[in-house]
């Protein structure tokens, strides 16, 4: 077997103090936290497309990464990808995958070439995965890069992309459930506009959300039962994106009668893009019953493009773990680092290094997320903070027993209870007491 | 009569090569466009608050504008303001008003005094707008400066607050109702969090609902028939606003069911503080079928504040008259320009040429999209684009006919139509040549 | 001869009525204004990379727009390449234009390659240009692309990197003095860090100016009396570029007495990158005495990177015009579009499209602006606001007289004279009155 | 002697497993990090303005903290504040403090009046310094708040408002003097412009340097050997300030010639707002020779305005801290907060978790910044990068030896040396390693 991630060991847990660059110091996947290890909490995976696929080339710059893995023919270089893949997960310890239909196949010459050869492709993943317990978190077909889909995918002007975005999605879904994937995932990279002077936003929504619809009943025809994911993202690469964040993404599965079938997946940088910080649009997923999936990263927060770092916020990683906790954890979904490395870090070792420093980020946030609800100063003042509605008018508010003349007529006859400080800044020195301790 | 604008003549039409710096070069109040006048169009609308209240003041300066209007003791000061207001109406040929209750009213000790002033100053409002033709457009309840609002008014963890918040909007329904108006606004100032380390996100928004909800009850039941609107803010003062946007609000109407009473009050300033343009939020509204009403202003878009300035840029006011004719223009609403003069504007001259700068622009605006409509190149352009879903496989993707597997039957079997420019360069022209010609 | 862009005839000025897409609507190359014709004001120029040589493609899509101009062989394409850029430079009227090395020739295998490449173009383009009024505005080389350039060029950690850089400056300092250039652009794609953790911020900027230094040696050798510009851009491609704003640069050529050698080349979408107007960072430049030449464009202001399109606001033109004017308008420098058309907008026609877009809004801008100097209501505004500096106290501020003892003792003696208000929104007014009528 | 801050008890250092909210978790004042305590290292300083003064109040609401002391004369409540003061730098362990004029003392009728409060409580200061170790970091002039400075101080078109602000900064500098300040800042709150339209910059800003070198001439004929400092800050209040970020501030000092006077006071939520980081605001000052001192506090990256929040985000505080030590730590200036507790945070409990918030951060950073250090593997890895500049032609280019041509030949006579990773990724988990453990 022909080794490609060449003088890179299999990264191990050695704790806090070691200095070899390929080791965790903080994820430990055996380690059991509340009754599950690590790695069942985190469920990492890899992402086919940045890690497997990117070449490291930028609006002002040429690819920088060699992307051929020692061959020269196309699906050659899709087969050695395959065993790349899996050798990296394997040294990384990673369980899980996520793929583009494009990330594994050469594009054929037409859409009966393009299935053929996801066809081999998906069948020698299958294959590979035997023996091992690498799975697929989630599928999903690329409808935005090809010039085809300049106009959008579901959304666009033209039928027949349109149509060849159904034939992308329906063989994404079927290789889904071939290599027994628990979700697929739309990002509408295009579904969305560049200007309204040529756009029709209704009829395209419309149309968006039929696609959704067909997708949905194949798939559970097919006998898929795991989830659908909308991630959402504001912009880039059009101007204006219709999955703008998780509040839109919601309103609109509500509007369609999507909800049963759809569930998010939050990604950290789309998030901070979008205006908001990644635990809350977790918590915005989660207060929906809606939570799914992850796409962690990071953005930088002066840029404004999707920077799609490898996470190192430890206090970001730690709010996102306790949302997630309170969304009752992964079931389907997972953690997908949805990261490339910068440019200039254009070698093996430092794709490594990026999932090393993502893991060990989100395994402190897992450790550090524990801490703060065994601390349970930060739980304990959310729930204090809202005692006036356990009883006496605040109870009857909150048993919609109350009108405004009430309301009115109580405020009129008693004396305002006084107001209590938010304590933003104590609770972050709790914050920072458990991050530093 | 005391008159307070001294030196300030009745603002008319003059005609674009006026240099009467009191006279209005474009808004013309009785030129009849598409069966209406631009007043009837246009309903422009003064906002108390900005226009008669606010004194300059920003968060490293004092005020700059007297606003005391000759007198000294409090109510005083409110009545005459009532009379300057409906003179600088009059003078500026403006039919329509808003108003928060304190915008109006000095806070008295508590609720009651607060109370009997509104209800002095709601009377002597009531009088003032007899024999004239000036309406209320929409009153609304300030629930947001008062430290009592600090962590909210719907969504405050504290049940008194809310109490004396419905208290308040009980109050500002009836003299919405005693005065004729014909909406009713939300503008969620302090509904929203600082810290999600102190909050409970779920627990809040379904107390905002409520709130909502008995707002409807008690105003229909006193025979309210205008509209609810909710105004969608992103951030400011608090760091996250729970009005986001106009999607994030339309999706708050349909998970509370609240979709039949309440519309939108859209704020160009809070759309592009929110990541969007105007004409999008308009846009989003309309196709949602909750356009409501305008707040007409103007940020900067290097600032990342509401600096709520007049609306000088007709692009977009041209673009945004162009949803709102789409959305079948004002009913209930109105555009009120929810703008102030900058802090070293001090004086009563600037406040005119505020309005006369926004009422120009949005006269301009009114004429460039029905120019932009009867010029037709834009809207044909539009309804050609998506001409392949009038037959064949594009007719059967709208009829909800086909499945994935017939989309993939379909493109393996045909040839892919040609893409087609999306043309935004050209359109660009077409509105350039139209705005400047 | 072969033509390029068939079925696009001459674009000439059919003035504001004209429903010819192919017909400029305000631009009227001879039209003669305060002396000059428009074409001797604005000085349109042509840019290689956008408007010959790049394809559409975005970090999340392949390119849409064929640049094979119907050749397969590399230096086949240059030459045609040649051509086409000619026939549209003919066909719009545009007298100037400007490059990169990299976008007129394909870089070789080493120096050597590319550099007979070049010698090679550079001498057709100069055959071409016989008989014919079309003139190089500027050469540059593009040092950022290369993956040699991953870690900037001049601040290359890397000396040989710095060293091919050096080489192809020089090469194209010879290109630009042999085609008549009169101008040199430096812009920094790479000059910057992607973080400091890694980075000598003294180090690289020092070895910035070095490179620089040699470079007018060079060129001032070689008999190059033109520019040298600096291009200032904030961020992107790298996390934080040297020169990030107007400011900036000046600063920096003061510290490595750069000052007399060069002038900016400012971008109006760079500006907003940067926090800054467009017009803002030309008055930074001319209080400075460093204005240069101008890449026109447009950014959008609620996306985070450089979109670079076609400029179509009015009114930004105009201020921008205004400042040109009263920099002296364009010595050596020129107003080139550093514009592309979106990716939908992928044939030959958009182009033209585009540049008709930007030709037609700074005509208008040249148009406005000196109707706003006849005007005189602002410039008098301005003059007359700084009045009381112009005797007593204010006067001796100005010819450095007092001390603060003196300034302290005026004050405690003379009762302040009344602030006057800033009259923004009246100035707002008369710009508005003079774009619309 | 009565106490202000009751039930808050003198805070020391417990160690990071306390519990106790009224003790530092991590600042240790006298514990000794590479030959100086951490007091010395860190020189915290309180802001006399958000601490003593500030009430909560902000653009959409009314004040929420009590700043009386429980006086109601404004001279008695001035001295009041001086007695909170000193308890509250006692008990929080702090030995410098920073104030502008108005923060100590109300002002006055006119000049004169002001004058005469600032001696009595100038003097009052001075006396309740003594037989403590309280110093004074650097006093300052609010030459922004007052409607007189409504179109800036120095830069204003008043020349009145210019003399008055001369008055107040020599009333500032005695002030300072008096009380051994060793510092004297200049924040431009106002100098800067609302809009070009009624602005003629270059005049302002000549104006401007005017000021400040009659300032510099007065304080060294009084004696004053500290430093000058200037804050750079990009917008807000207004719309462009002069003072945009250190790399501007310092372009001004070459033009104007007080590199030799000036120093910066770098404000962490000020270079966000510019689009820096804070270390990279630092590092500009380093390498320019005029670091100076520093305002700690901490914006919201999805805020748009300064929100001055307490520092809490110690990766940022360690990379900052490792800029002072570069810069060779604080010789004149200090570690001042000017930082606010949240408007909801409206107790003195909340100011005193502020600081203890605050300093535990910049303990950490001050430590872990150390601990990056003696790890040596960034600094080593720094060291190691630039290794080709230390013979052969990267020393030549160095030296400044070589010109275009020899660099030329030089490239096509050599293989180009391989491109080595930029390593960012292992840099970082180098970083959350001593971060973490």
């Amino acid at each position: 077997m022909k080794e490609y991630f060449k003088g890179i060991p299999e990264v191990k847990y050695e704790g806090k103090d070691s200095i070899n660059p390929f080791a965790f110091k903080f994820y430990d996947a055996k380690r059991v936290i509340d009754g599950k290890s690590m790695e069942e909490h985190l469920k990492f995976a890899m992402s086919w497309w940045h890690t497997m696929t990117a070449t490291g080339t930028d609006p002002f710059g040429a690819g920088t990464i060699d992307r051929n893995y020692g061959q020269t023919e196309s699906m050659e270089i899709a087969r050695a990808k395959v065993d790349a893949a899996f050798e990296l997960m394997k040294k990384l310890g990673i369980k899980y995958f996520c793929f583009h239909d494009v990330d594994i196949v050469p594009e054929g010459k037409d859409l009966k070439e393009t299935k053929e050869n996801l066809s081999v492709i998906v069948d020698y993943i299958e294959e590979k995965m035997k023996g091992t317990d690498i799975k697929l978190l989630w599928g999903t077909a690329n409808c935005f890069s090809s010039p085809r889909y300049m106009h959008g995918a579901g959304t666009s002007c033209n039928a027949d992309s349109f149509s060849y975005a159904a034939s992308q999605i329906k063989n994404a879904i079927d290789a889904t459930i071939q290599l027994g994937g628990s979700g697929y995932v739309f990002w509408g990279g295009r579904e969305g506009y560049e200007t309204l002077l040529n756009t029709d936003m209704g009829f395209e929504l419309d149309n968006m959300a039929r696609l959704m619809k067909m997708a949905v009943k194949y798939a559970r025809k097919k006998g898929f039962n795991g989830d659908f994911y909308i991630e959402p993202k504001p912009k880039e690469p059009t101007k204006h994106q219709y999955d703008f964040d998780a509040a839109t993404v919601i309103g609109f599965l509500r509007k369609y009668d999507l909800m049963d079938d759809f569930k998010l997946n939050i990604e950290a940088n789309h998030a901070t893009l979008a205006g908001h910080t990644f635990p809350h649009e977790l918590a915005v997923a989660r207060i929906n019953g809606v939570f799914g999936s992850v796409d962690a990263n990071q953005g930088d927060s002066l840029l404004g493009w999707d920077t799609d770092q490898f996470p190192t916020d430890v206090k970001d990683a730690t709010l996102s773990m306790l949302e997630i906790i309170k969304a009752g954890g992964f079931i389907n979904g997972g953690l997908n680092f949805d990261a490339k490395v910068r440019r200039p870090s254009f070698t093996f070792e430092d794709i490594v290094y990026g999932y090393i420093s993502g893991m060990d980020t989100f395994a402190l946030g897992l450790i550090k997320a524990y801490e703060v609800i065994e601390d349970g100063r930060i739980d304990e003042f959310i729930e204090k903070r809202y005692a006036s509605y356990e009883s006496g008018i605040g109870k009857r508010i909150l048993n919609d027993e109350v009108t405004l003349e009430e309301l009115e007529a109580y405020t009129l006859e008693n004396k305002e209870r006084p107001m209590e400080s938010g304590r933003q800044e104590y609770l972050e020195t709790i914050l920072n007491q458990i991050l530093y301790k």
